[in-house]
């Protein structure tokens, strides 16, 4: 771009810039593919590594849609929280990703610069998760027709060869941890659309979780499942993950890592932080044997610095999920019924 | 689905189903993943394929948004146009396609049933074309924050070694074919409008064309490069085309297949129909020798039926894309400026 004049007239995105023409053409050119330098000029990608060869290595291939307003928030925006999503769904899998797709669903009106943003962002977490944002699309509709701008991105990576996490490999005896404070997101969001005359210091968690996977696979080889813990909170995740290995997980409320100020929200809003969004906050699940190793893994790893043991697995009881709360009684953590916090993510 | 109650409480979507509670679970169940059965319950499709491991091989990966409205027309839906998209941005580029993601981001207050709709449509289409929908995404938006449906979908496919159509082969001597006729799919989306008060008999071309170009690949081994003929239609193709291959293309207009209604149509609102978007038409370049093995190829194909010779490849002039009218004389077919119909697809 340096020194090139711009083509694009005026500083708001118009439905000429989604016609198949040379406007979108100029958008396209200009905001998206100069910074993802994506390889080729066909509308495909074409990708080529050697782990996709190894005998017995699988690909793993992941998609989510990105809505979350407002689109820009403290730690980060709908870019970065797009790359982190899929970088993170690939990575809790055990997957290694490598490549990301982008598209983009443009309201009419949209600031050019805001774009510029969004994608500059993108651009920076993938290339901090090592990972290429290899192919995309653009579609513009009119004013009204969606907010402002949404963001879906797909994810290819590779398991490699015998690697093979999964909720149902979950058994008794086996140790929870998570990386770090839980509720940051969910909170950072709730304070952003400021219809509650909040403030708070508080910022999002979103980030890419895949070098801190492979950290603690290093130190935990026998590591058995990891969700990232975002809508619905570590509850919906870890509900999900005890229904599906058929046991139950308890936990202790007094080891949940969570900041005083999410927590003191919570309580005037009346919301539980078990349930509030994570957006670089993961839930794992590790043999006994091997929980200390993982904590350090994780505490001598940037992402996971706040590292905690959270509870333990149980034969199944009653219910999929319960907590030991300060005063020794326990109390069941359901699933989420309605919604809390609509587009969140 | 057979015998089970089902467990979705009304006939709209709220809020609640993008929660990432019990209510979106459900709603991803019953519609989505009882129909699609993506493999496993992870987030993250694990898949494996002979042909990715064969040496030279190539991964191609694809995405594309769809904002289409309305959201069902004659021939299709926006979930038939995200299956045959993804399918054919991977065709037309030489990839078998493998796999599909599918994202959706909903309006609260959408129609259940309509959703049921979709879904099938793109199950349908998906085992038409030979792709499995192996993993996916939902979101809900507040009323009047989308509308009513968008669908994104990310495909992966397989180009066989030494497979490498492009633009950028195309070269003199070449000739243009198309499978068949022109501007059908946006003729059927403006009369689908109803703005317009024109009734007509007029269909989507929406159709998978990986089938179509393996047979052509069969009898035209040397095919240069193929591109479906979307939003801008033929004449965006052809001149994104010309220009990155540096030559100039002379269509006929006589030669182009276009129907009396289209013709029609166009003429009363002053449209192009080299500008109208198709769904399931391709361009594709040959060289000389094998036009005729690619015509007669394309024609015996149920999706090639109306196949005909377009143009032809000279040494680049003064303009990429130039076609002859019937009283002989030359007009440029230029590169469409602004927009012609938005949300097209």
């Amino acid at each position: 771009m340096a020194g090139k004049p711009s083509r694009l007239r005026g500083d708001r995105v118009t439905l000429a810039h989604g016609g198949g023409g040379r406007a979108m053409r100029d958008l396209i050119e200009e905001v998206f593919t100069d910074v993802f330098q994506p390889p080729g000029t066909e509308d495909q990608a074409r990708l080529t590594h050697a782990a996709l060869a190894e005998p017995g290595a699988r690909l793993a291939f992941t998609t989510d849609s990105f809505v979350v307003t407002p689109v820009e928030f403290p730690g980060g925006d709908i870019g970065k929280i797009a790359v982190c999503g899929t970088v993170n769904d690939l990575a809790v899998g055990g997957a290694r990703p490598l490549w990301l797709s982008a598209s983009f669903i443009i309201e009419e009106g949209c600031e050019i610069a805001l774009l510029r943003r969004v994608v500059r962002s993108m651009s920076r977490e993938a290339e901090a998760a090592g990972v290429r944002i290899v192919t995309g699309d653009t579609k513009v509709v009119e004013k009204g027709s969606c907010d402002t701008l949404f963001v879906t991105t797909s994810g290819v990576g590779v398991i490699p060869p015998g690697r093979e996490l999964g909720a149902a490999q979950i058994r008794p005896g086996d140790v929870a941890l998570v990386n770090g404070v839980l509720g940051d997101h969910g909170a950072t969001i709730l304070a952003a659309r400021g219809d509650l005359a909040l403030s708070t210091p508080i910022r999002s968690d979103c980030r890419s979780l895949g070098h801190l996977v492979e950290a603690v696979l290093a130190a935990a080889p026998d590591m058995r499942a990891a969700r990232d813990a975002t809508r619905g909170g570590l509850a919906s995740a870890l509900n999900e993950m005890a229904e599906e290995a058929g046991v139950t997980v308890m936990l202790s409320d007094e080891k949940l890592p969570i900041r005083d100020e999410v927590r003191g929200m919570c309580e005037i809003l009346g919301l539980d932080p078990l349930y509030l969004a994570n957006e670089g906050t993961l839930v794992l699940f590790v043999p006994e044997a091997q929980a200390v190793a993982a904590l350090q893994a994780m505490r001598a790893h940037p992402d996971g610095e706040g590292a905690a043991i959270v509870g333990r697995v149980t034969e199944r009881g009653s219910v999929p999920v319960v907590t030991r709360t300060a005063f020794g009684a326990t109390r069941i953590v359901d699933m989420l019924v309605g919604e809390q916090l609509p587009r969140i993510c």
